[in-house]
């Protein structure tokens, strides 16, 4: 089931509006068949596996990070052709949350025969498939908000000079943040003073994330849709309907890099799922820009809170990741 | 050396005007006798290895972090006790820059005949002794400043509250910083608004960090000197002023644990050595008090930089250590 998580992190910003999924094949110990979930959702990952294994799929126990499917959809049920290929044994990180599956699968399985185990590694599973969780049982996409800034929390001078305060591995490193997300969040101040790419670069071609900016006042001239650039979405406030408009598209990995209103609005909000920090070693002092806005918390225990998953150097900077208490 | 390293840690804000320095005798791949520097810097650490070693002293290595003394303090020179141990060799890590030794410790130790080895782990051992090295040669303590605060930057709510935003072990860690060094300082609002107790608890009955404050206007009746508080220092500015007092004193390692107008004015007048940050999983928002005050930093080419060299949780918390860039 490691296995099968870690493969299907490869589909992390990839599979909208499906969940990235691995399905790894094993018989007699030995891998016969790995997959996971294709570029724009499908094929799906067990088709991908079973399609590797071919004949060795026969007898095989095949690890998903999630319910097979069990509903006509673009392809065919994935528990069908599990089925059809004679696979003996289905471990199972997950039950998909999807009203059209939500057991089925499973039990379309065991109908057949197949032993079927449930709940194996759940919790590193709920973690990588997050984003499609959220969209399907709270109609919002997953929102990670990213910090990059100095360590007392500045993101630009008090003259607002803001490139670079981080160095070249942590923004490298951004852009692979956005690579495993559906779509990047600006709002539209940002929008305005930086005309963020809001692109993934350095990584070859690969299908580019959707832009979103918040609209508040005239937003730029940004470039349109092409090989480089995802596309446009220019959507009104208030937050919780324009995250609800992006679940509907079937976004459901949204990272948000600023500014500081729109940050401050998502935390105030309670729609943060994550935070990705990158803290640089210099110091803007308090007339600096800061990372986050006013969030109205008088007292310590309305602040919003997070709990540490994650801290390491990139280059000179520290990156460090939080992800909302409940 | 490595060794000797890590005893010398032991002494860290306890030997102050003197060093905190290790040593390690070897005789025929076997550690015969250890020393540190003991509270208030007597007996040397020399001393106390080859009381240790007793009669096992002859012909062995002494690993020293620090160049024995050769100058007639307090207590006769240390060079001279090795000599009179019968010391096969010596290898020490840093020639002391202290004028009354420079050099003559292992000159004379190499004109009895014993052979020496400079250098070795030079470079950690200027980090263990950077603030005696700092009292030395730049007539100023080394100065540590400590933030606690929220991941975006604040010390407390925009009412004003700030109790607790760190953890409890992120709290008693900081009691084992203020342990490790000679005094702790604050400046006068600091004083004021919060009465701290500045002194180390939860470690036993320890020699007490003396206490400093900046003054700037009035400052409040802090308890007097006794077991649990540690001499009482109130200086005025200018800071570099106030700093070299503190040198003329003897204390090497200064922890400034705030207010944002002290902690601005040591950065932007570049007398910060070393941060410690504890960070904490929770937002405050743009209203809550700044760790930092103003700096006056315009361009980003003008902020004073640190690098990062550790980073790690404490309980819940994220802790950061960085030190001054040159």
């Amino acid at each position: 089931m490691a296995h099968a998580l870690r493969i299907a992190r490869r589909g992390l910003g990839n599979t909208w509006p499906n969940p990235a999924v691995g399905c790894v094949l094993v018989r007699q110990g030995r891998v016969v068949g790995r997959g996971w979930t294709q570029p724009g959702g499908r094929p799906h990952a067990e088709r991908m596996a079973l399609d590797a294994a071919g004949g060795a799929a026969r007898g095989a126990t095949a690890y998903v990070t999630l319910e097979p499917c069990a509903h006509h959809g673009r392809t065919p049920p994935c528990a069908d052709a599990l089925v059809a290929a004679g696979v003996g044994r289905v471990v199972s990180a997950l039950t998909d949350p999807d009203p059209r599956v939500a057991g089925r699968g499973h039990a379309r399985l065991r109908a057949a025969g197949i032993e079927v185990a449930e709940g194996i590694c759940a919790a590193e599973a709920a973690a990588m498939q997050q984003g499609f969780l959220s969209r399907v049982t709270r109609g919002r996409p997953m929102v990670t908000l990213k910090l990059a800034g100095s360590f007392d929390g500045r993101i630009a001078t008090a003259a607002g000079e803001s490139r670079w305060i981080t160095g070249d591995a942590a923004r490298r490193h951004v852009h692979l943040l956005r690579l495993m997300h559906d779509a990047v969040m600006v709002g539209a101040g940002t929008a305005r003073a930086d005309r963020p790419a809001l692109n993934v670069r350095g990584f070859g071609p690969v299908r580019q994330p959707v832009r979103v900016v918040i609209r508040q006042g005239a937003i730029p001239d940004l470039p349109p849709e092409d090989a480089d650039h995802g596309p446009l979405l220019v959507l009104p406030g208030p937050l919780p309907k324009a995250m609800a408009m992006l679940a509907e598209r079937g976004l459901t990995r949204v990272l948000c890099e600023g500014g500081g209103q729109l940050a401050g609005a998502l935390l105030a909000q309670g729609l943060v799922d994550q935070l990705a920090c990158y803290t640089a070693g210099l110091v803007l002092g308090a007339a600096g820009r800061p990372a986050i806005g006013d969030l109205g918390v008088q007292a310590l225990g309305d602040a919003p809170r997070f709990r540490l998953v994650e801290s390491r150097p990139i280059g000179g900077d520290l990156f460090h990741r939080w992800l909302r208490s409940p």
